[in-house]
């Protein structure tokens, strides 16, 4: 149910002529309201999206009436025309909406460096306004695709309120944020500054420690809109908590579908001195290419885990270090530890828990495995 | 010539056994004198293997008789068991070679995390030593290869006095420094303060940028070893030039034999603020792998180049950025540029040109591509 599962959303998904193959391209999400309140998260890259530049600006004023989305171009390092074209965009959605263009964010997605085919796009806006049904969160997910195989969507449905979601997504996953689009709607009414509250929080945990191939994006966008039709005001800890579900099945969603993957990786530091220590020695495990080529192999290489957490600045021993694989210390006080044979990896997840011995805080981060096939999708043609 | 060339040394390459195989793996370099003067630095890992801590150990003497170096196994993360394995080695060179332990200097590479087999390693320093010849820089250079798939030499012979070396490495090369083993040797009559200036600085600017695949090793050693035989103290600067030509032209070598490496890539930044800016885009543009998928695939994107960018905190405006990839300047201010079907990408050489414009400074990195003979190589068997 996507984006429309929440009361008060309408959406759709069409095909605009953005991407040659004639897939659909073009998402259109409409707050009906009778609240607009909305929060946004966006990529910590410092070379900013033309549309992520706008966005921005939109969330200041911490409403959203819609948002537009198209995947076949990032509209990224695109200059001032770039901006023109998110702008005219944005017009284009306000009128046939009859909202202000500064309550419409934008996003988009595919290749950077590239002008969008604005002739095709914005009469793409206007047939996408006019299909807009509280039936489209489906549609509306499959027009984002990139290089996605699935479409993924996410509802959590409480006391009578809703938070539901659709992302897209597959590689240059990395923190803050992946190349990833994702738009979250409720019918919680709730103003925008609890909104911006738990967004924060829930992505800090969830989208931020995903990181499928330590590349971040320059379009990442994550925005919550709330339209308050169901007239509910749940307590702050449970939105809270409703959107970090939604957050964290989408995460995975996203790990689970990353180009070329053959394995989820789950990443849990433990015993770390702080909570960043643990996070910058479980990126740093992660981002370790050798060890994710171990790990396609099923090959339970822990010396690679131990040379990745060497790199890092987080207080632990070297003779004090532990690493476990699907259960099995195979690395004990910095050494040899359990029989490696006993590692079962022949299913999808896999499991390395790193104990640092350092202290009490822990944090968990998602990769993949690095496949030839993800250097095919990679190298074969412009992404 | 190897580590030969240079007067007063003598060494040779035996297999030992230690590689199931029975490839050659074990080498001894010794210096003759009558100057034993030395320097060394060695991997940034903090997870540091039993050699590399002996090693240190070793150097803060300023003297070194010899070198003890074994492929087939890398002796890290072995516990107490595995220093004693390095001491034990040294002991025993230095028992053939009637010096002191002390000054014996042990290098290892290969699989981390496995006990070395002593007992083929300790009569193998004995059979080595029985072999030590003026022209055994060859076989020494041979012995310590691991993946890679030719053997690494370099000599710069100047009036009267010589720097030689050989190298080992082709994956888990990063900065700080690659998996690599390096043995120089020089005949110039210099002191071991001398010697580790020069060192630091040839280091700096040639091993410590050759980032193939972002990865940094547990057993990163260099030595430079002086004996004195030529009778000759050259000019510090001639000297020190001297050095970052043989450590220029190893680690090229060891770029060109990545492991599944395709392209050789040269990232040029220039314009930066400061020369550590320079450096920090270099290796965030030279680790991203969606770029070195591209660059596999002959794609001149130069939009991974800016996202690349986008990641670090060097001084720059995204709308200023410019970038040329083989000579063709793909983005200008941030934007598109010249048109990418100029760029040529048939050869293997690389060569991107990140413009910051944001002073005068300037650093290259050396990287590879990321094709699917690296995961082959890197997930079909440990290493």
């Amino acid at each position: 149910m996507s984006v429309t599962a929440a009361k008060g959303f309408t959406a759709a998904g069409i095909a605009a002529g953005i991407k040659e193959n004639g897939n659909p391209d073009l998402a259109l999400v409409v707050n009906n309201g009778p609240r607009r309140a909305a929060a946004g998260v966006f990529t910590s890259n410092r070379v900013k999206a033309a549309p992520v530049l706008w966005s921005e600006q939109v969330l200041k004023s911490g409403q959203v009436s819609a948002v537009v989305l198209n995947s076949g171009g990032a509209n990224a390092c695109t200059g001032p025309k770039g901006f023109q074209d998110t702008h005219a965009t944005a017009e284009k959605a306000a009128e046939v909406l009859g909202r202000g263009a500064i309550e419409i964010a934008v996003c988009s997605t595919g290749l950077i460096g590239v002008l969008l085919p604005m002739d095709k796009l914005l009469p793409g806006v206007e047939t996408a306004a006019a299909q807009l049904s509280e039936h489209g969160g489906e549609k509306a997910a499959i027009a984002i695709k990139t290089t996605d195989t699935v479409h993924k969507t996410s509802v959590v449905t409480q006391d009578g309120w809703t938070v539901g979601g659709m992302a897209k997504g597959a590689g240059m996953l990395a923190p803050g944020l992946a190349t990833m689009l994702v738009v979250l709607t409720t019918d919680a009414a709730l103003d925008s500054d609890v909104l911006d509250k738990a967004l924060r929080a829930a992505t800090r945990t969830t989208f931020d420690r995903v990181d499928s191939d330590g590349c971040m994006s320059t379009n990442d966008t994550v925005l919550l809109l709330a339209s308050g039709a169901s007239e509910v005001t749940p307590e702050y800890e449970e939105f809270a908590e409703a959107v970090r579900t939604v957050c964290d099945d989408l995460g995975q969603q996203l790990i689970r579908d990353a180009e070329g993957a053959s394995k989820d990786i789950k990443v849990e530091v433990i015993n770390a001195a702080s909570e960043d220590d643990a996070v910058e020695v479980g990126r740093s495990i992660a981002r370790n290419n050798l060890l994710k080529c171990a790990i396609h192999g099923e090959d339970p290489n822990w010396g690679r885990v131990l040379s990745a957490i060497g790199t890092t600045k987080a207080a632990f021993e070297p003779d004090q270090l532990n690493v476990a694989i699907n259960g099995v210390w195979v690395c004990k006080n910095g050494g040899v530890g359990e029989d490696r044979e006993k590692v079962d990896m022949r299913y999808r997840e896999v499991h390395i828990v790193a104990d640092l011995a350092a202290g009490s805080e822990t944090a968990t981060i998602w990769t993949n495995d690095l496949t030839a096939d993800y250097v095919h999708e990679n190298s074969a043609y412009s992404s």
